[in-house]
């Protein structure tokens, strides 16, 4: 393979090894004596039978804890849906009879006469270039796609400023997948990094204003890794109760002291510090912006706390980076506390493009220790080039300008003014996150499935994914929506509420 | 935007839809107001300076924990690296003093003179498409290729199959990319799970010949998320004391009881299985193939055991999925117990395309409980459509002919069958991981240097990643190597082991 020394290849990805290594590149098709694809179903044996008892009898028991339980909502959202096996009568269509999960919005129907097993819905989105979306099944019931008549817009991702779809960050794409191949087969530290790796580690430091960046898996992993590789037993955490799982998780693995304060309670943190005064070192993790109430940490009261106490401050930022604040570089820029924030987590799965990846920025040595002891960092694959890619690309265009930013806000306000002056209660303030609260969950279930018929794709959240009796339906606007489609999804809503009863 | 029923867009990727929400696709470019994009250094608060003291402190404790722990070598790879910060003078070039760590086989140097933070060490590759490599720097001190006169080998890569080059591959990735975007920028049961989805893991079912199967961001999370999911406090599970570290942190995450058996030693895994009959449920947890020695787990008699004892078999395949086994099904097909594991694990990173990814495959009621319980797969984005897109076409290509299999094995062969012929202790049986046993850590350093110099990139492994007395250097051979390739790799050995006295 020829690879100039800018790094490029040429002709086509990977052809020249192929054809010099002795299997011509298309040796795969049906070549004679090669079995044919097994597609056989199989025989379980007979202990198989005594553990699905055994997971029922689980699962049963996880359901009961969860109802007994006092814990946070989100620390139990494991539990949301262990429900027990469910068959759709054939040709039924009915609502998921699980009731009170995520999927409580969400209609499914009877398969093929006789079969019983498949739900159906389609759905084409408007706001993304996936062609078709898939809703996942209730207890592994297929779920297969119908054409629809009509787009469906889609108010539920986190494609914040829609650059999943931007053509630019598609390109960049698909540039290092044919440049640096379709993955790397190696964690980070044998033979995992290439130079678009370094060089978008530098680039998210830069962007956030930090000495150094690491890349995660995902920023599930990148929460995963934190607090073990830097926390001690002689060390402290201290945890916002709502904060999301993965930082829960997190918290788990490492074997420091654990405090957990009421969520956005200043008072209760303070009183946790007094109490962590005895630990070597205290860590404060608080997302930035919470993702159920669109509620925004109050970084400066917790900045100055952690200066009285001596504390560090950890935010999880995937619910701000790329459009919180005056230049998107999230809830520190926003409340002017850049300075004062140690350790940030994101994503590169939400406003950056929307693919997949984690990363922490912060101190240069921090980050060193994490290279030398993250376990989801050294055990796992090096991010795939087409991800970085992408993700490069879309910083590069939140870092020439601001408009993308900008026309994300103001038709995250043109949603909420007119919904406010619809009569709605909007819950949080100025995040594209934008919970329309109604309280009760069956009318967020009725609403959702009738936004859903209006061509306005929304889900109701309700207990226990938000506490009791503060159900709602949570929107989600992208830059990407344009003006008519906000218009349409507050007429929308307007129509189904007052059908409801939601709306006088 | 047009979508056809087919899910086919026209014509270009989010073109419309970014027309169409009031921003131009080319907004970004140097509008007028945009602010530079921002690369100030950042002052850091005054209880860093503790905080790095206190970092300094926790490297050091950890480093002491890790010499005097008698834990297994893998669960405390993550102190691997903790050393104290190294400057490397001006213009030097000399080991990382790491010593017994993963970097021990590769040289660096010091940089432009002066700058004394600079790295370089020049790579491109045959056997896989990316241009250039970056090695990992010390402590963050950067690392900067320099462009090399001819080529390096990679010979360190899980890139089994070589498929991470292939053009089909690469145009499978091209086309998912091109035709859903670049990512869901959600999790799978809200707005993340498109057809593509449900088809690979309809594949990766097939493909096992399982009931089922649920993706995961990686194998990593797969593994984190499967014990807690499936095991309550009631139920024990017997892991292997060599099982990969992911395995580990999966089973530190739940509550069950917790048995390690010696590596690979049946008469102390029936002892454990007597041991744990008290319990309600057992689960058997073990590397199908280890990735250290190339040695694979007895599953004949596992599964006998498990059997007698009423167990769970539950194998992690990572270095096993596409290429152990007639039709590279992996360990279970190898030794035909394929109806007697329950449970899967593996992954898409390595031999399956390389980019990343991983899943279980096994029973549908257990990828049911999964999509509901497992907290990986809850909070992480669902994988890029362009990793899915390579995998997808990866399987295929393995479903459709053994060539690439057979051509790998036959080229196993030829290495190991060379190097024994040469003089070399080969650990493992049959396996591409082809690990040449040098005993001395010294040795193995020094002789993974001088390899690189000619032209093969190998890494030495000494202790604590691998035991004391046991260095080696691990080779992993990969269909796409040419026979001279193989060649090239045992005749560079030969002449180094000779100068170094490994061969008389």
């Amino acid at each position: 393979m020829h690879v100039t020394s800018r790094g490029h290849r040429a002709p086509g990805p990977g052809a020249e090894s192929w054809a010099r290594c002795g299997l011509a590149a298309s040796f795969t098709r049906r070549s004679p004596g090669a079995p044919a694809a097994a597609a056989r179903s199989q025989r379980w044996p007979s202990c198989v039978a005594s553990w699905r008892r055994s997971w029922k009898e689980s699962a049963g028991l996880a359901l009961g804890r969860a109802s007994e339980s006092s814990r946070p909502v989100k620390d139990r959202a494991s539990t949301w849906t262990a429900s027990p096996e469910v068959t759709a009568p054939p040709g039924s269509r009915r609502t998921w009879p699980g009731g009170e999960g995520p999927f409580r919005g969400l209609r499914w129907s009877g398969g093929p006469a006789g079969s019983g097993r498949t739900c159906t819905l389609g759905h084409w989105l408007l706001s993304r270039p996936s062609g078709r979306l898939w809703l996942p099944g209730v207890n592994s019931n297929l779920v297969k796609p119908v054409s629809s008549e009509g787009g469906i817009l889609n108010f539920c991702a986190n494609n914040y400023l829609g650059l999943s779809s931007h053509p630019e960050v598609i390109q960049a794409g698909l540039q290092a997948l044919e440049e640096f191949g379709a993955g790397l087969s190696s964690v980070r530290f044998i033979c995992g990094t290439q130079s678009i790796h370094k060089d978008l580690e530098a680039k998210i430091a830069q962007f956030h204003q930090r000495e150094d960046a690491i890349l995660y898996p995902s920023c599930f992993d990148a929460n995963a890794g934190l607090f073990e590789a830097l926390l001690t037993p002689e060390d402290a955490v201290l945890s916002d109760e709502l904060n999301h799982a993965s930082i829960i998780d997190g918290i788990r693995l490492c074997k420091a002291h654990k405090y957990r304060y009421r969520h956005l309670d200043m008072a209760n943190l303070e009183a946790k510090l007094q109490e962590a005064q005895k630990h070597r070192l205290r860590l404060v993790a608080t997302d930035g912006a919470f993702s159920m109430d669109g509620d925004i940490a109050p970084l400066q009261e917790i900045c100055r706390l952690a200066s009285r106490y001596g504390a560090l401050v950890f935010v999880d930022e995937c619910h701000a980076t790329g459009f919180l604040g005056a230049t998107g570089r999230g809830t520190d820029e926003l409340l002017g506390v850049m300075d004062q924030v140690t350790i940030i987590n994101s994503t590169l799965g939400k406003a950056l493009g929307g693919a997949s990846g984690g990363y922490t920025t912060g101190p240069g040595p921090l980050v060193s220790l994490l290279r030398q002891r993250a376990r989801p960092y050294l055990f796992s694959n090096s991010l795939p080039p087409a991800v970085i890619g992408c993700a490069s690309k879309a910083l590069d265009l939140l870092m020439e300008s601001n408009a993308i930013v900008q026309s994300m806000a103001a038709k995250t306000q043109r949603f909420r003014s007119k919904m406010e002056a619809a009569g709605f209660a909007i819950s949080g303030a100025h995040h594209p996150i934008c919970p329309v609260m109604l309280g009760d969950a069956r009318l967020a279930s009725c609403m959702a499935d009738d936004m859903l018929k209006r061509g306005i794709f929304v889900i109701g959240f309700s207990y226990p994914v938000v506490p009791k009796g503060k159900a709602r339906i949570r929107v989600q606007i992208s830059a990407v929506h344009s003006e008519e489609d906000i218009d349409r999804c507050v007429e929308a809503f307007v129509e189904v509420g007052r059908l409801h009863g939601a709306l006088p």
